[in-house]
């Protein structure tokens, strides 16, 4: 596709392994010291143990947030550790949200792994995440001098707390008609609930980074613009992507009758009835998919995929940043959508 | 008993009235800012409204957390106004404990209303208090120059999930034996779940109007032992209240088997294989009560509270504050210990 992600296969694990190498010590301190019982259920949600305790090698997230902060710090010219205690945080957000939002969801499993709230209870799970949230915090206001940080962690939790909140109402909301969820009320959806976080990661390693308020902004702005571009290709593999590929059940998200951006499109368009009947009925996604293609809601969502990732590459280059951070950068941002655009 | 609350029957209502008003607009107005859906749940949760939005006048907390916070920042000879911060940010984070401890606890009802994770549905409660507990640090965060208040507001966070997690885990475990729950872990437990957010209050309040750090170390100190006296004495009552007074059933926590402070002081004495095995069949809780009573638990209890009533009283003496201040914090204190000690 773009200069995106050219050499992000070669690259971007090496750039995720090197930022995990740096936060991991860190994440595993913070992790450390809550108590014992809702230390075990963080440390299996993070793959490091299974129930009981017994240490694990199971997948972990791909540590995107962590590397973020890392890589944002270092674009603002700082070394990569001075983003840490950003990357600690973000990851303790993230893990937080998978918690509470696998028990909103019903989620049974996160990983090829019981979710927390299968493997220990819903009481539990929810008490895992709020301390994960409260360690997130205090992680951040424990460093001296940071008012900025912990003003940019909060605007992205309220931010993720609210694309949750639009997130479980869109289910709820009809395929037609004019109650019907509009694609620019998922794009702000999934800038909330998936790109905060992600701008946080990047603003928040850079204010640590010691970076301008316009830099921070910028490397923020990017994180949000990738995130619906990320969402966005997500629904697209969730309809046509190859399941060995993507690790999902073929055509689940149709099954599951979500409303992604490939099929708002598509209800836009006179095929709406026709459609809103066949996803209704669940009965064959793949009449469904086709019509959705038909209807251009394939080709509009992956237009709009381009046009975010567009965005992210011109907040990369409206601020001065540090030139390898900026290609490790690109790196990920590539390895996390390039996946058949 | 003491000095502590002689007037307090008089004083205390008025008291909380005033620091009411003084915080209502900007709890209103915080609340407001959440997604509408949210602000529902936690209009609901404050007693604003009922389920559908309508008003109503349903009866919310007593506020204390909210007094204390505003009394803070007077004690520190600031004007109550600039607590308001703080006393927002507190009953957010009360809020949102009592969200999702309903929850963990399987607590129908609060406040002769169903929980709402009842009227609501338990994901949705998950997601409102979240939404609580990030409004409470945005709160904090939006003041200029605040890293102390969100450091202290962090450190009350972990240590009521903390206090939570001990809680929770208390209920698993035997009445006798090596593994059961000693009185000192108990009232450590009780310091972080009642205590911690109460000290924070007042602290935060102080904090926030310009007082020195240990001025609001002090009165951390007042709000945690405070915590702990009311826990015991709330202890107390659930077994030998009047019902008429308390709103509880009739030793109701002996009836849910609860591993109270006199409960667990009297399986210390030789008593306890006779009162494990009452306690266990659920039998007869009158015979249990009569029996914790011979073997001291509800003397001890009283003991016990009452000494951290005194160490509330040192703490507040310990540092100059000001004067009409601590006569209405005093007058708090009395008013919720008060109860037939």
């Amino acid at each position: 596709m773009t200069a995106l992600g050219s050499a992000a296969p070669v690259l971007a694990p090496r750039v995720l392994d090197r930022c995990r190498a740096l936060v991991q010590p860190a994440l595993a301190e913070a992790v450390g010291r809550l108590h014992p019982w809702v230390g075990e259920m963080a440390a299996y949600a993070f793959g490091w143990c299974e129930v009981g305790g017994a240490p694990a090698a199971a997948p972990g997230g791909k540590g995107v947030r962590q590397a973020l902060a890392v890589l944002g710090a270092e674009a603002a010219g700082a070394p990569g550790r001075a983003g840490v205690a950003a990357a600690v945080a973000v990851e303790l957000v993230h893990t937080f949200s998978l918690l509470h939002d696998d028990i909103m969801d019903g989620d049974a499993a996160r990983r090829r792994r019981p979710a927390v709230w299968k493997a220990y209870g819903t009481g539990p799970a929810v008490l895992a995440g709020d301390a994960l949230f409260a360690l997130a915090v205090e992680t951040l206001a424990a460093r001296p001098g940071g008012p900025a940080a912990v003003r940019t962690l909060s605007a992205a939790l309220g931010d993720l707390v609210r694309g949750q909140a639009e997130d479980l109402l869109f289910a709820a909301r009809p395929w037609t008609g004019p109650e019907r969820v509009r694609p620019d009320e998922y794009r702000a959806m999934a800038e909330r609930k998936t790109g905060a976080l992600l701008g946080c990661a990047a603003a928040l390693g850079s204010v640590l980074g010691g970076a301008a308020a316009e830099t921070s902004a910028a490397l923020d702005r990017a994180g949000r613009h990738l995130g619906v571009a990320f969402q966005i290709v997500d629904d697209v593999l969730g309809v046509w992507g190859d399941p060995a590929v993507t690790g999902k059940p073929v055509h689940g998200d149709l099954r599951e009758r979500k409303k992604t951006f490939p099929v708002l499109v598509a209800l836009r368009t006179p095929a709406a009835p026709r459609l809103a009947a066949l996803l209704e009925s669940g009965a064959d996604p793949q009449e469904a998919a086709a019509l959705i293609e038909q209807a251009g809601g394939r080709s509009a969502a992956l237009t709009e995929a381009r046009r975010h990732l567009a965005a992210v590459e011109a907040a990369l280059t409206a601020v001065p940043l540090e030139e390898g951070a900026v290609t490790d950068l690109r790196s990920l941002l590539g390895f996390l959508v390039r996946r058949d655009l």
